[in-house]
């Protein structure tokens, strides 16, 4: 599936500072950019760059002048996303687990898998399957938690959330990421572009490694696993943030926009849902 | 009921300082001090004094001599507890509270009600009568965390309880009275002596404030209502603790019984815990 | 010292609910109503009530009927504070508490002095009397935490703002309260009107029990010691809320007012505050 | 200098389960393995693996068979630190920082750098390079600190030890972590053994990245820099345990043992550690 995107930042910057952007597209397994065009208004040396690690791309900006730095991206990327016959993938153990996973098994700073293990296995302990317990963590946070904007903050952490009952996608996937970990389910944080999203923004879900695949969750929700475009991976969103800045800037307004281009794209229906678990990332046969 | 208390605490002391003790039963509506013996081994300046609002009794003591300090409570006790019969408590609204009970109702240092009022309306808001949420509430607790002695420390709080899963006596009761309080019932501390408690300690449960009367509850499921002794009430922990020390002195060994004297006596069955509140204060004909 | 007050709160109420206001100055030792007026826009229900161990006064609303409820209170209130000369409050230690003073010793909802001993007696133990180390701790305050509108919210604690260094009044006073009880000094909270208060809005400030007097303290330095007016007393802010609401109901507008009424009325100097403790309560003679 | 160590852990299990360990020297940069063995006193499957990011290895031991797995490691290292007259290190800002080095300059689970920007410049925003700060931070730690054995557990933060002002090792170095992230310092934890430890176990420090080298920093104290053999690298305690156990298993003894070879082997003495900064790992020139 072919996606158009836009998004664009504008930033007030009045002292100089260096940043990093990540607001690309990853050029991954499953996913490639066929074309794009990334700007900025004023003329700055810039810099491409992409974690060895995954594959997350950043823009680095030195800017030296006061004043309004549009930033804008466009690009047409192709996903491939694979439908994974729900209940068939296999039940491999943490024995399985190679040592490029196990950073996602860990505790991270908005994912403190570590504290809620007790109340993981109350909740999801009689189910039998990695699968199964990971779709019933999707459907938890999403029944049990309140979707309210502005009502959390750069801080809140998924024990915060599992206090509260109220968050934004940011906190559904930490919530989502920390309860798989507490259960010996690797998880990690997925940021993106989501087709259609409302109110249009970045979007942010998590993806679960079940039977040797990363298996894509979007608790909310509100974007349907085959309409995501990958920006960035990492263990929770501080690995994650559209921008690290090196001293103070001030976003003046932002537009995001994704769009499927095949005009018979349609979202996965709950059936389907059901059915199947969605991959981002081809891999190998399951048996 | 005529119960008979002990308790012998034995103080490492060895600088000058003052220390209010909370051992004593209290005298209040319910509960009469038919003889009690309070003595410290070293000869020391010391003062009862009663709390006005709680009923809280405190032994102030000034230790100038170091050395081991071993204080010794005897009491026998009656205590006239009444059994409501459940779902005939008056359900009376917030509109009715008196401004004695409000300080019951809102947030303390171990009760953050106030962070979880979604997850307590998720959890009981089903339910009609705040009778009815109460017992739910008790249920919950009891059902759903561990009691692991050693888990927790004085730090904890009804929140930390929530995400571990985990605690004792003072863990449950702080998360009682958190949950009640979230949904608009006034809740309070209780600490004392309970009969045969295993292993021997002083207790601490909750009372809500239902139909007008202060019912008791404990999470634990340790005590019979019909078998506490109070010796404080407040807000929560931070108020009812045996020891507030102005310097350092060290507990060393700590004897706590209770008997109940008529050899009658026999925990409330089940049956008879669903067919019944109740009350350690008497109070004003329900209707 | 004459104040006139003025507060009027515009609520819009959607479904049927009680609440307790508290926006009334209290009538106590050092305070005096001489004329108050309190009227809400709607003809409701409603009584006025005073918590008889802190002085707070509430009105107590029951609204039925949807819509705008305008609620505005007016007064002119006498204050009579003492200025006790700084360094001359007797060092009277925790041995001279009496249990009236107790509750403001031990840790509450947003002051949790259990936790901060250590970091109290680092920055304040070198120095040798309460009043000395309230002053620094006042000044600590002052001088590293930055104000700053908007930074925190409801559940903002103490710890929070010790770790943040921002807040606004409420955070400042909690900090100040959490301080001086980790140092054995007995503290409480302090909502008023406070004299041109700049942006208007009520106020929050602290006391803290030195020499057997309550000594006033501002730690955000807007308002002189000399000119506040006492409306709430209590272990934190929330025992001291404006509203009190069961139910849900909007704040839509609110106005603030507080002016003295002597024209010659100064805020007190820099040195003036250097030299003098303010009481809001006349107590007995010093020694 | 060569270092001797050993380390031996008896595990009681009870259930099946794989565990992965890391307690071997890795085989780093500047950090030699000469010699090694590793055995367990039950035959089981284990296979040794290398973390290809930040190169800690694993031991991942399948036992099937309940009883005592004695683990037992013993190797001889050689380490080649190289001192770094202090005051000269280039200074060079966030905008050198490579990709390799973001994920120790954002915040994790026990380093939460992002609450703490306002109180890290307010104690270090003066001192004008990372090496000053960075040294700061340090004698900050190991001053302000208390070292107090026992007094946190596994899901202390630094932003606890920062109110609690009491820790371990693990906690010195939670700390120094984030303050120095908190100033756009990258910084990451070190687990390993040092020379004549007191009492012996295995130790955690951290390194911040200055001028281009990461360079090494004991808050407690405890070891000199040019004592030590590094096990584990990572963002915090969460990817360096010594243990990673996928179920249930019970630590009945441990010893850790390391000695320098070289019995000329002397500690840094304070004017040492005052005029050199230490890497552990071989760089470029400074300059």
């Amino acid at each position: 599936m072919k996606f158009s995107l836009v998004s664009q930042l504008d930033y007030e910057i009045t002292n100089p500072l260096t940043f990093l952007l990540s607001v690309r597209a990853q050029q991954c397994p499953g996913q490639k950019v066929l074309a794009e065009n990334f700007s900025i208004s004023v003329t700055v040396p810039h810099q491409l760059q992409e974690c060895f690690t995954t594959g997350t791309r950043f823009d680095r900006v030195h800017a030296e002048i006061p004043g309004i730095y549009t930033i804008r991206y466009e690009a047409e990327v192709e996903v491939e996303s694979e439908r994974l016959p729900a209940g068939e993938l296999p039940q491999r153990g943490p024995e399985t687990f190679s040592l490029e996973v196990l950073p996602y098994l860990y505790p991270s700073r908005y994912c403190q898998s570590d504290r809620i293990g007790r109340l993981a296995f109350d909740l999801f302990g009689h189910l039998t399957t990695p699968e199964q317990q990971m779709r019933a963590v999707t459907q938890w946070i999403n029944t049990r938690i309140s979707y309210v904007s502005g009502s959390t903050g750069s801080s809140t952490s998924a024990v915060d959330t599992l206090v509260e009952r109220a968050g934004v996608c940011r906190d559904f996937a930490h919530l989502g990421i920390a309860l798989c970990r507490a259960m010996n389910i690797p998880a990690r944080y997925f940021t993106g572009y989501a087709h259609d999203l409302q109110p249009p923004d970045f979007h942010a879900c998590f993806e679960a490694w079940i039977g040797g695949r990363w298996v894509f969750q979007d608790p909310t929700g509100l974007a349907s696993p085959e309409g995501v475009v990958r920006i960035g991976t990492g263990r929770d969103a501080s690995d994650c943030s559209v921008n690290t800045a090196f001293g103070s800037m001030r976003l003046r307004k932002q537009i995001v926009e994704c769009h499927a281009l095949d005009p018979a794209f349609q979202k996965m229906t709950p059936e389907e849902l059901a059915a199947f678990s969605v991959s981002l990332e081809p891999g190998p046969p399951l048996w």
